[in-house]
């Protein structure tokens, strides 16, 4: 029985994770969830569950929390109360499905503590990847990626030695803008921007993946979670988001994943690896998907994917305004305080702005520092 | 330093064998090479790759061959003089290169010897791929097949338990007649049933690829090598041959192996199994290639499926019969004795004529059995 925390039980994944663990009888104990602010679904999943603690972000909703959960469930909050949970000795397995750079403490806590670890978060590899992986490196913890894409790498990886890793290929969907001209994107409302074809996703992600933004990221995932340099990276458009992702080994063999596009698949095999078991995700038939397709992203139309990968070649700090900046933007457009169009251009000013830190060893505080500077600056540029 | 003999090393495979040692300097050393009867060819090999011992299928020949190879090389003759290969103890592993049931003593011998087994020979296990399996579990002797399809399959499942795969999706290419009405099999000149489109290999193996037997067989081998039910191995039809096989888990997660369509690449694998090495073969651009198609085959057009398939669930001889009339048939076929349409309806009613052997365990006697009668048969029926 391999024990359990979900931080963020009540986002996509959080709520995919609990489905999993609900259809997989007799595998999983949930000992703790934890949310943002969500407090009554965050109460129904903890007595169905029969989980031992929650604890809630915002630390002034701990009163109403109690009201809702059963007398002898522990009830924390804030960032204390995620760093209990990782830290606790009932706790096996860590899943982090909460976005955004508050997973960056409880994750290296995590790490410390030898848990298992199932990485949905992308913040916090993008922000803090080389802080992340020498400490997981030094704990020997491995971090086994819940994302489409870093699952399919994992898995086609599963049972190879590193060395004979050659080169990634992060396969695309192209996202809701794949067949959009560029001259139409000054027109882009909110509603075509958040019309993702393969994914049902957060707001966030999707217009990340509109921009490719989202895969720009993922590059940046995918060269610490595999140690592999940014140019043995190649993003491919794959249109029908069938193959997940493939890797080249030093032969020439590519070895590609395939399956539904069902986030409970990666989940799934986060949690009971290194075995597999039965899921009743829907199986892919090739004769009816007939045809897959694979094109070059276009990088004139798309940006952001050449910004990531500057900022990842630049190192330091640089990813980390990155993902601030574009993480200010996005909230922005979705504010309707910023067009579509301007979300690229935005990031890269702040980008050009950025002095990064020295030339010491990079810690946590330098990302924290790096990160709020990143978005006082979005906003700055933006209400010009 | 591995030691290798080369059973058949002046054929296709063989030659692409040598091609491979030659480019990895310093692995390998050649230690036996076996001919059909092209000593001319042989004895350039033997020079080339300081063999010791070289061996001729036609004992009539190995007076020539001792004119063609230094003094100090080592010759012999037959089969026995592949048994003797086999068991050297400077031999560690064995490529089996050749063709047809010549191949299935030396295979079992190699096997008891517990030589590394590398196997592009097809009808060993077509014929009597329960008694080599049964000999290899029983020798913990693993057996790393260089088809492209098998070689696929097993690249997919390694370092993955047994127990996760659930089906294998073996490719196609459809072969040279896809694309031709069934209307038109009937005027089918050897010429246009010869061309095939992606891999050029010898004359009876692209006619089984026009009738699809080839797949049929393949469907066969990988029953047994891989331990799996005929009904959960499914073929899929796909053009462009990029895909060379598929394995999905159990939890519904496809893994796939593409490459450039070239023998070296499967065969550089048996060889430096379990270890990855750099290959000149050519890489694969799928932004390049594009699209990838996917499709059932047609069985109409290409009964000769479904036939190895019945072929295998019936089991005992049914599938020696199946190869020794398919061969017969294809034989006659490529001497305008048979005409092209004819040749899946004469494998029938061979079949249809057996009597398969008792119920006592099949041996390698009832296997050679079976076969003579099964290519008699055939010659009979044909030339009423």
């Amino acid at each position: 029985m391999k024990r359990i925390a979900i931080l963020g039980s009540t986002g996509s994944i959080g709520i995919n994770t609990l489905d999993v663990i609900s259809r997989l009888k007799g595998r999983f104990e949930v000992i703790g969830l934890s949310a943002s602010a969500n407090v009554g679904l965050l109460a129904r999943q903890a007595i169905s569950s029969s989980a031992r603690v929650v604890s809630v972000m915002d630390s002034r909703l701990e009163k109403d929390l109690k009201i809702l959960v059963p007398g002898g469930v522990e009830i924390t909050s804030g960032e204390d109360g995620l760093l209990d949970m990782v830290s606790r000795p009932d706790v096996d397995l860590v899943v982090f499905a909460i976005s955004g750079n508050v997973c960056l403490r409880p994750l290296m806590k995590a790490i410390e503590e030898k848990k298992e670890i199932a990485l949905a978060n992308k913040e916090a590899l993008v922000s803090a990847g080389e802080i992340i992986m020498a400490s997981s490196r030094k704990n020997n913890v491995r971090i086994i990626p819940i994302d489409s894409e870093h699952s399919a790498i994992f898995q086609c990886m599963e049972g190879r030695l590193r060395k004979s890793l050659k080169k990634i290929y992060l396969t695309s969907s192209g996202g809701p803008l794949l067949n959009v001209a560029k001259k139409e994107f000054k027109n882009l409302t909110k509603e075509l921007v958040l019309n993702h074809p393969r994914w049902k996703m957060g707001r966030k992600i999707t217009v990340d993946s509109a921009t490719l933004m989202n895969k720009g990221l993922e590059v940046i995932e995918a060269r610490h979670l595999f140690d592999i340099d940014e140019s043995s990276i190649e993003v491919l458009t794959h249109p029908e988001a069938v193959v997940h992702s493939m890797v080249e080994l030093l032969d020439g063999s590519i070895i590609a994943q395939l399956a539904a596009a069902d986030m409970r698949l990666p989940i799934q095999f986060a949690l009971t690896y290194p075995e597999r078991v039965e899921s009743d995700v829907k199986r892919l038939d090739l004769a009816k998907i007939k045809q897959l397709n694979f094109q070059k992203p276009d990088l004139e139309r798309f940006p952001s994917l050449s910004l990531a990968r500057q900022a990842l070649k630049t190192g330091r700090t640089y990813p980390t305004v990155l993902n601030a900046a574009d993480e200010e933007a996005v909230g922005l457009f979705l504010h309707d305080e910023l067009p579509f169009f301007r979300i690229p251009s935005i990031v890269e000013d702040v980008l050009a702005r950025h002095k990064g830190a020295g030339a010491s060893p990079l810690t946590i505080d330098d990302v924290f520092e790096a990160d709020s500077w990143a978005r006082m600056e979005t906003r700055k540029l933006c209400c010009h």
